[in-house]
């Protein structure tokens, strides 16, 4: 077979071999339930490239190994991370995505596929209630969303140069967060850490304490995070006092939204997230909870032309386009770029606003329901508004509590419930995610026995 | 239809959208050569979800409406920027990596892919010729292999916080590093820029007096980038001098090959880019020539060890992993990421070595045949030793080239030749690219026949 698809004549050998992928793939998905979340172990396929390409049939039988080898999300069990089961329509989208293989760098190799990404960053901008003068970018993945909302930040407050200059963000926001300041050339103490109240949120008053000091060595701050969803526990910053602080001292406000921003789509869940508007920037990760196959995130700012401002350099080979607007290449760290959008696209098409809605709902509930039956006798239970709990056994010590969570995770794995174990506050913690559309109420049931049973 | 496939029971109706997708996809393929490589004009679907999701058929019709409005890289005469039609193979690869949606942030939420990716980098190390303690990362684009690669850079000589810490490249190095720098915090001067040869190629003798004027002024370098493969003509600088250069004054030497590199993988072809393996780090982008869609960019360092150190933050939520590795989410700016390698170890094991070999001979012997056929006494033409060439008239003023180049897009494009239109040394030239598999010699003089009678 060729390598490349005709332009001219309908490749049979290619459709055939999509079909036959896409049969392999939902077989995969048909005996995930069978299966564990973990593969106990697994065989890779031939790395290396032989000397002469090799048939369709060997390409089918080496990819179900990769395929046999991976986790599997879509697993009642599955609940250790934010990597949900991926929405039927996304899948299809990414395949056409791939064959297209046009590029968001330029409109001129993307027309329609940059215009969806455009219109599709507003409507996210509008719901999320970001003014008239909004807009966004796709970035592959939360970190890049976080970095560029900080570079942009910086740069607009005229400390692009200043090792010094600090942010601030709370003891638990994403550790992107550290990488970024070594990215942007800043000292580590340039993030500021703020402490955080009984329920995981940014500590406000810490927030401003804090801010006099750094103010009283002569140093400047350029932006302060919220963070909408914290990692371990879901917790929420409170946005809306943190934007009138930020308004106040003139200082960039962020809200990293990865996990929890998505709540703000629907009228049932928006007032959880209240205050997500008052963003001058905001990450929003589709693919955490959505179902949208990753990479999907966005960075939404409320002033379209900080992105542009920050991130153009010009780009001396492909044609001006016609408007106000930038390339997609202009408006962000990267240049060439596949259309990450397409997916996210077909896949709220899919759901429509009431499925986005019974997605979010789901979640919350599976969360507390499973908060409803986890011992509180025997363990202290961590959770916010949001999908995510962790608990820990009351009682032990640091080093007791080390040896159950490993002996604990096992025993789950082994029963094929998989699940986390962050370190937090000094200790380990079992966390679950209940972004799972898979896992039922009687999966919740045997999760939360064999939890109780874990200590005597 | 449920948005998600059933872990239990085979999804049929999953089955059919995607085998729907798939025929689509390959009738537009096959429509390609009777379309020109841009729209006319394109229709968007609707954008925003629907109140209630909608039906497959809905889904797969505006679908079309995108695929119908966007760039046909595989039309014959799509030459106009680095954006080859996409190989069957890794078209499947990706539906199957959207299907898994598994997570290269760490091991154990993609256990045959992270293991995939490791060894594949391992692999191009190998064959570019890095040493014993190399490896590497796979990126979501050049733009952040070649940021990873100043960032470590900058890390590895001690420089981090300093705004002043100066990085050479040519004038004819892509805009990425201009991003960069910001990103960076860096200062603008941060990027000194070394003049090029005749050949397009960074001048050796320049780059040691511009080291030298640097050092006088109390400023530090921490690294040389040489390209191989220069956006407008292809050129290569000089590697092995570069790399001697660098050895000796003890600086980190990048290349970035995101162009030339993979001319790199072939006997027949590594001489042109002799020299690659004596890189500190290594940008390599399988996405611009050998057909793997985008994004496929990875990050290679001579020392592996590079990436963690200055990456690595630690990820408290995951188990650590064995042996002496990092996680995936450890060695990059990305945390959370596709298993874009997989999309680029099926298109290698389907093209072979053979296969690979016979891109890049096929795109270097159209570039020598139209160099050949384009009129030497009309046009001044730059090339070097890739599958990129730009020409302009020769005796005419700047603005006549611009009025030139401007009617002579259109008119090519009105003929289903899709050229792009850089501005190069303050003028404006059209460029070839020549990585299009599908252009044969009889399309090549056609275009030369057209370009020919572009001027009297």
């Amino acid at each position: 077979m060729d390598p490349f698809a005709s332009p001219q004549n309908l490749d049979k050998e290619l459709r055939s071999l999509l079909a036959q992928a896409s049969s392999n793939l939902c077989d995969w998905f048909a005996e995930s339930a069978s299966q564990g979340p973990m593969p106990y172990s697994f065989e890779l396929p031939e790395v290396y490239p032989a000397k002469e390409g090799v048939s369709n049939d060997v390409l089918l039988s080496e990819l179900q190994l990769l395929m046999d080898g991976s986790y599997r999300p879509s697993h009642p069990g599955s609940l250790a991370h934010l990597d949900p089961p991926p929405l039927s329509a996304s899948i299809a989208g990414e395949l056409i995505c791939a064959g297209l293989n046009n590029n968001l760098l330029a409109d001129e190799l993307s027309p329609s596929l940059s215009s969806l990404e455009r219109n599709l960053c507003k409507w996210f901008c509008h719901k999320l209630g970001l003014g008239d003068l909004s807009g966004g970018v796709a970035a592959s993945g939360g970190s890049l969303s976080n970095l560029m909302a900080l570079v942009m930040a910086r740069n607009n407050s005229g400390l692009e140069t200043d090792p010094k200059a600090v942010f601030f963000a709370s003891h638990d926001c994403h550790v992107s967060f550290s990488k970024a300041f070594r990215i942007m050339g800043l000292k580590q103490e340039s993030l500021q850490k703020v402490s955080t109240d009984e329920n995981g949120a940014l500590n406000i008053s810490s927030l401003r304490t804090s801010l006099n000091k750094i103010k009283s060595q002569g140093k400047k701050c350029f932006a302060v995070v919220a963070t909408a969803g914290t990692t371990v526990r879901g917790a929420i910053d409170p946005l809306s006092e943190i934007a009138k602080f930020c308004k106040k001292e003139n200082v960039w406000f962020h809200v990293d939204g990865s996990i929890g921003g998505i709540y703000g789509l629907s009228e049932m869940t928006s007032e959880i997230v209240q205050g997500l508007g008052f963003a001058d920037s905001l990450t929003i990760n589709p693919q955490k909870l959505l179902g949208i196959p990753k990479t999907s995130s966005l960075l939404l700012v409320a002033n379209k032309n900080h992105l542009s401002s920050t991130f153009s350099t010009g780009l001396p080979y492909v044609e001006p386009i016609s408007g106000n607007d930038f390339h997609g290449g202009e408006l962000g760290i990267q240049g060439t770029r596949s259309a990450e959008t397409l997916k996210l696209w077909i896949g709220l098409r899919q759901l429509g606003e009431e499925g986005i809605e019974k997605i979010l709902l789901g979640s919350i509930k599976r969360r507390c329901y499973l908060e409803s039956i986890i011992d509180r006798s025997k363990f202290k239970i961590i959770s916010g508004p949001l999908h995510l709990l962790a608990f820990t056994p009351i009682n032990y010590s640091s080093s007791q509590s080390s040896d159950w969570s490993l002996k604990t995770r096992n025993s789950l794995l082994a029963n094929k419930f998989m699940l986390s174990r962050p370190m937090y506050g000094h200790r380990y913690y079992l966390k679950a995610v209940m972004g799972n559309p898979n896992t039922k109420f009687d999966d919740l049931k045997m999760l939360a026995n064999l939890i109780n049973h874990s200590i005597s």
